[in-house]
């Protein structure tokens, strides 16, 4: 049976009919993140629905509908927490009430980053490796656990996800999560262009002459020894790589993933953050593998489909336990 | 049934009887912990014997042994995975094989920090709260977590141990553990004294009259308002509020619990660590609670009985597994 999946990005909503760890149709919608949610969903339902079409497929044989969200999420009761302005009626909606209803289904929903690494865990760079832990730099800095095969939520939905929200730099920038020296205050494409312009060599550097300044800029303009350039590269790189032991100090992984458009630079990072991890973390036990993720998009897709299969499980398990 | 409980400090190993919950009987012995492990033990086992029989109990009838000791541990193979210049023999020992016969009694064992939080978590400052981390303020800085009701160990049994060594200033100093700018290295009593000869106000300080230079210095002196004492302790201050807000960001706990001998100075710590808390937490749901734990040396030994009844579950549980 296959999984209704929706991933909510920051510019775009990808759709995707997944089956047995494939996704075997997909779409993409605008993201219109000044809607209302309650509207979009509709549309996403539409979108869903033609995708079955296409396919042949009866939505309402569907297993369910798995959702990736960039939000604190309460997965148990799929209710989204916080809103970042996004969106501004999501935390009001009864996700559950309006899946049942529209399209006879369960849902199940949990955090973006989390959703990227359990698709990397079940069928990704993760696959066999029940202690890991994925850093996604992207606009913002996504993190989140997994340890001894259980995937890190905590009580309130926030253990492992706030990883990027970690003071790296006592007396640092004020962060937009209310933390100061944060990762993502520190080093991600949020920033990076404030940062870049506030730099004292900034009007000598290549930089100045770019219309956008993201990371593959500084990445490339640094391989020309652009001053400016290779002084956030090489900040960046400690900022990414302090992160990654810290997440290993706490975390205890076998393995660290990174993710994110950011890695369209990867063969700068991994081996960056591999040589820190090696001379920084302290596991006695052995070395933590650093790998890029293989998925991509795909990730949360894939995810979809195992979210709606956990919520599945347990809801028969809390089923037979009220029976009994 | 009892339990007997051991707990191995810097420079004391403290001994219990532990039932249901009460230490009925306690003694101590030095550490020495310049001699073999092996040899200790001895001397440990000896001790307990002498206990039991002042509580007219055979020690052969209690339900096993729990001990306490500052190191990595693997906690389901009873191994100490690290020695850190103490107890050189230490990861070589099969405790689990001399406890059967020594004593002929089962083993468990865990981390120093783990344990004061499990005793608090059941008995003291953590009790009723399933998502509790405790940060010790002592020589060094323990810290570990319980998640959703669960001790947070981790494959290699790391897992939350070392959450005194996550990076939280860039381009600190380089810390024992490998790593740099931990909370540890930058404000813990095994680096104060050497941090305070390296004020260049240390001369003019008050401090300088002193023949130790401990926190309770530091903060009575930091009360009188002399200028180097009250920098490290607004330092201090600030690196322990700052790690309570990244063990919050990566744990989702609902209580900090602070423990250690530093908390003597106790009503200087807990205001200032709730109030950066309060302000620099990321927690829509609400406020965490930073609170003094309140067990003292008794967390460890209550946390032995509790860590042997686990141990004797799991046991029966995995008997149970291999008989199907």
């Amino acid at each position: 049976m296959a999984v209704l999946a929706v991933d909510f990005g920051g510019t775009r909503i990808k759709l995707g009919l997944v089956n047995s760890g494939k996704v075997i149709a997909q779409e993409v919608l605008p993201a219109q993140s000044d809607e209302p949610l309650a509207q979009r969903l509709e549309q996403v339902a539409n979108a869903l629905e033609k995708l079955c079409e296409h396919r042949g497929i009866d939505p309402r044989t569907c297993e369910g509908i798995g959702i990736s969200y960039p939000s604190i999420i309460d997965s148990s009761r799929a209710r989204i927490l916080d809103h970042f302005g996004k969106f501004g009626d999501a935390s009001q909606l009864d996700l559950r009430g309006w899946a049942r209803q529209r399209l006879n289904l369960p849902l199940a929903i949990d955090n973006d980053a989390r959703m990227a690494l359990i698709g990397e865990w079940r069928f990704g760079a993760g696959r066999g490796c029940d202690n890991c832990v994925i850093i996604t730099l992207g606009t913002g800095i996504g993190v989140s656990a997994v340890i001894e095969g259980r995937v890190l939520r905590g009580v309130h939905g926030q253990a492992g996800i706030l990883g990027g929200h970690i003071t790296l730099r006592h007396g640092g920038g004020n962060c937009v999560c209310g933390n100061v020296g944060c990762a993502e205050r520190e080093a991600s494409t949020s920033v990076i262009n404030r940062l870049a312009h506030e730099h004292p060599d900034f009007n000598h550097s290549a930089l100045a002459a770019k219309s956008t300044i993201d990371y593959a800029a500084i990445f490339e303009l640094a391989e020309q020894c652009d001053v400016c350039a290779l002084s956030f590269r090489d900040l960046s790189l400690q900022v990414w790589s302090a992160l990654a032991v810290n997440l290993i100090h706490v975390f205890d992984p076998e393995r660290v993933i990174l993710g994110g458009g950011v890695m369209g630079s990867a063969k700068f990072i991994l081996p960056a953050v591999q040589s820190y991890v090696n001379q920084h973390a302290h596991t006695p036990w052995g070395k933590v593998r650093v790998v890029a993720s293989e998925l991509g998009d795909r990730a949360a897709l894939l995810a979809g489909e195992w979210l709606v299969q956990e919520y599945l499980e347990k809801s028969i398990e809390n089923e037979s336990l009220e029976l009994r």
